[in-house]
């Protein structure tokens, strides 16, 4: 099984880096910083007659990881409430991508299973539902199995290694796909 | 009362944008497309000892307009089933200036008042909740009141017009306004 | 178009059932207290052998009052930030009806559309949201139509003749029914 | 440390009570079906001239056990998304018995901390969310401490035995009530 672990965090080695770190140890996997990547923001041309434009940035090298992993982990603190703002960019542009007959991103996606792993602080397992509800609506509208979350409690660097379940349930996850 | 009105989608002549306009008519405010503004996604640095660094963006003259305003109001589509991406880099961003000494955010955002606005397809008023619950969990971070939102029922330009108690609402937000 | 209104509130003449009239008002419909009925809770016997055992109460008149109106309308106060519990133990017992033969339950909810009324405080436009999602879950779960819901403000009987917004809707919804 | 555990199943050696077990082994904690009291609906008279009536039922003899104890376990299955009809009514009651001077509850409920089991099939992990939302605002409005939730997947009789995740919280929370 391959792992894609997409990571939302603009910072290195952070809460939600480390539990993804943790479930990938010993998988085949790819890890992807989405920060370290040039994503635009989606220009929605849904209804205009030319439809989307093509764009210079990094993003279809993205589509293709996806179109070649079976798991993808999507990985982000709890910025604000929700997902963090490169990890956003990196949805919304999949209204262009799912339009785009270069690539078969719509039918890739029901092939693959989504996990979830969210970070943050000690409200976060309550405050972080709305997020974990906005997944499953993104998932449920592409039609890819949303397999499991996790919301994991840290802040500062490193803090998470103390959440007990939050790293039992990465070993877990990392016997799934080893 | 002033108000700023925050654009968030990456079109023009939305839906949200549509009922923000209704509401504005009149009214003495600031309209920006947030897309039409440069702005970084934020570096996390708040457990970095050298603390957040100035970035070469549009963001300061938004903080600015912020504190200069008595109401915000908030417009997005529901994109993914949350903010656009370029509002949630806006909001992203909050973490750096709430701690910049230059300016007096963290106060003023205590004497706004927040208002938002949603516009997304006919299943917008239940899958656009999560948003709901992220904005208030937001502007309760901040301590900043949440006065009342909007879901509106429109994705193709203009359709939000047959949304009669979206039009109501914008109608009663506007006379308050005034 | 026959509407049955099904009134969760265990006192008269609250806010929930003032929105409730005011949207029956002229219209074909029947409204029941459900405080009113003798409704048992569930005994959950969907894993025993012998199955649901039939029960002394007023719970097949509601079934059969569901089966002749085309419209079910649920009004219920925020009681603790959910529907009231005469109105739960409602719902609870559709595990019961759903399979029994004698009724045409399951099919019959397929064709009815449901409307929502909530009452509670001022924050009940933010804490009544779970049940919204509840609600919609519930009728999802049934395949009803969830046309439409509102939440009012008022918590001393009578005080939700200020919301203006939820009046507005009542008339709306009336002009639908009527 | 003195556990409570009420649960709010209506049948006998369900999935939630399977958990509440496995949570209380060894501790000293009493258990109460609540399906076994006898508790009727509020009589919501929080705005009556009179105020609350006595009622005949085992109401106040919850309320002692709540003040005895230091820890206060919820466990429900999830019936039609919410929390069943019986434990719906144990909470409505509340609003009557904050009131009653005869007790010590208002008080008391902010010593306490909440921990909440639900049981469900394999959607409970998201449409279980909402409760999981809706017992936060109710342990915030007493101001008493949400310490932590579970959300197990089983829906027939024993099926919960399957869900590690499950079991290994459950072990912790046994660790913690010893």
């Amino acid at each position: 099984m391959k792992v894609l672990a997409l990571l939302g965090s603009t910072r290195k080695n952070g809460n939600s880096e480390y539990l993804a770190k943790k479930i990938l140890e010993g998988t085949d996997h790819t890890l992807v910083h989405l920060a370290d990547k040039h994503i635009e923001p989606i220009v929605d041309l849904r209804h205009d007659e030319g439809g989307f434009s093509r764009v210079d940035d990094d993003y279809e090298e993205l589509v293709e990881l996806i179109e070649e992993h079976d798991v993808l982990l999507f990985a982000t603190p709890l910025y604000w409430y929700g997902m963090s703002g490169p990890m956003k960019n990196f949805f919304d542009r999949w209204s262009q991508y799912l339009r785009d007959e270069r690539f078969n991103l719509k039918e890739e996606l029901t092939k693959k299973k989504a996990y979830v792993v969210i970070s943050g602080g000690s409200s976060a397992n309550i405050k972080g539902l709305p997020l974990v509800q906005q997944f499953n609506y993104i998932f449920e509208f592409v039609n890819m199995e949303f397999a499991d979350y996790m919301i994991g409690a840290g802040v500062k660097p490193g803090e998470v290694r103390s959440d007990l379940a939050a790293l039992e349930k990465a070993e877990h996850w990392n016997a799934l796909f080893r």
